[in-house]
């Protein structure tokens, strides 16, 4: 069934409306009729719902709610540096799949593109709404917030709000030292708040990794090959949901 | 160090000359020197390799042997139904990072393309190309394999070859059974050869997921969350490494 996020708090029997691009795509790409049946999201609980009026906004009556078990049981928050815009766009829609809950675009040193001003807010909003697309098609309860750009030392600032603070490290993958991951997804508590850094196509400058280290940050390995920058988030978010989901 | 592969033993002190498309790449593109050193990989086994003439076809003496630990200790085979091409590119690039042995391409009965005939075989090449370059930017000491086309029978007559034979079936995501995968990789054995099939983003159908169990598949799922067709290989790939490797 399709899935729809919905800001409004609702509960079952209330009739609710989808937004304007939701309506259209649910009454013209999908040509839903009254009387189908699609799945609503509010406050990260999904619901069962009915196409009750379609014109031109979609009415929709919450049937039933729906058993949630689609979110990680530990809140991720992914922080990369810019690489190609299509890459980011890669990261943020396959990282939303594997169970993300935040996104942030860090510029770092070694960054293959640079976000101006405005851009950058263009950049975050299409981030934002391919992460959505990307929670719907998924099955996600929540879509993962793409913050505003930052620079490393205001991702710094609010590293103490982690529980969990981790920096993914080629150059620990070419030391044979790959246990790192491992030991701390084995601890891992419900809830945890987990911040994982990581450099764009150019890789984090050694002054990046030491100032990382320095507030704190784990080096840690993805194993023994060398990812891509957009690979990486993907290997990390799939080790996490073997260890704590399967 | 840049990373070529070659296709003759080699060994210590062996001069050894590159394919013409590596020598352009070396001398073009990187503006390789003599003298430069780059790691060449012979007969799975990478060598430092120093630069001694460079016209037309690039030449050089393989210096010392390196250690060798880039390969997951198992050998997987992803076999994947016909999605759009680039998606099957970006599969066999992706999973090729993650320590893929053997591709697979499969047809299906959902799949949104056709490979017919002549296309089938410079479709098999493409991916080939892909899995080359993606296997020296990752670090790997094999190249993957890019079989030929086969249909779901003739996988079928090969997949006794295989130690284990396993299916990714989002309809076992959805019921909540998600510990076969986690089950059946903490046994595994190194050097086993692992079948990991695929539906593509049509995903199976019913009376072909039928024919695989009664084959002796397991299905498996990837998690509670709907992974798209080019993020499951990566998803089972990265859950194997952290297993085996960290």
């Amino acid at each position: 069934m399709q899935r729809y996020f919905i800001e409004a708090v609702a509960q079952v029997n209330d009739i609710v409306q989808l937004s304007e691009a939701d309506s259209r795509h649910l009454l013209r790409v999908m040509r839903a009729k009254n009387g189908e049946k699609v799945i609503v999201v509010t406050n990260h609980t999904p619901f069962e719902a009915e196409v009750i009026e379609g014109d031109p906004l979609a009415h929709v009556r919450l049937v039933r709610e729906l058993e949630q078990a689609s979110e990680l049981p530990v809140q991720v928050t992914i922080a990369c540096g810019l690489s190609k815009h299509d890459k980011v766009e890669t990261i943020v829609q396959k990282a939303t799949e594997c169970g993300m809950h935040e996104f942030v675009p860090l510029t770092l040193k070694r960054d293959i593109v640079k976000w101006d001003g405005k851009k950058a807010n263009q950049r975050v909003e299409r981030l934002a709404k391919i992460a959505k697309e990307a929670a719907e098609q998924s099955h996600r309860t929540i879509v993962p917030e793409v913050q505003p750009l930052r620079n490393l030392r205001s991702l710094l600032a609010v590293s103490s709000l982690y529980d969990i603070k981790l920096v993914a490290y080629e150059e620990t993958a070419k030391t044979g030292a790959h246990t790192a991951l491992k030991q701390i997804a084995q601890q891992l508590q419900t809830d945890q708040k987990v911040l994982v850094v990581f450099g764009s196509e150019g890789g984090l400058a050694p002054e990046e990794v030491a100032q990382l280290l320095e507030a704190g940050f784990t080096p840690c390995s993805l194993g023994p090959r060398i990812l891509r920058a957009e690979t990486a988030p993907i290997y990390l978010l799939s080790a996490l949901s073997y260890q704590l989901e399967l």
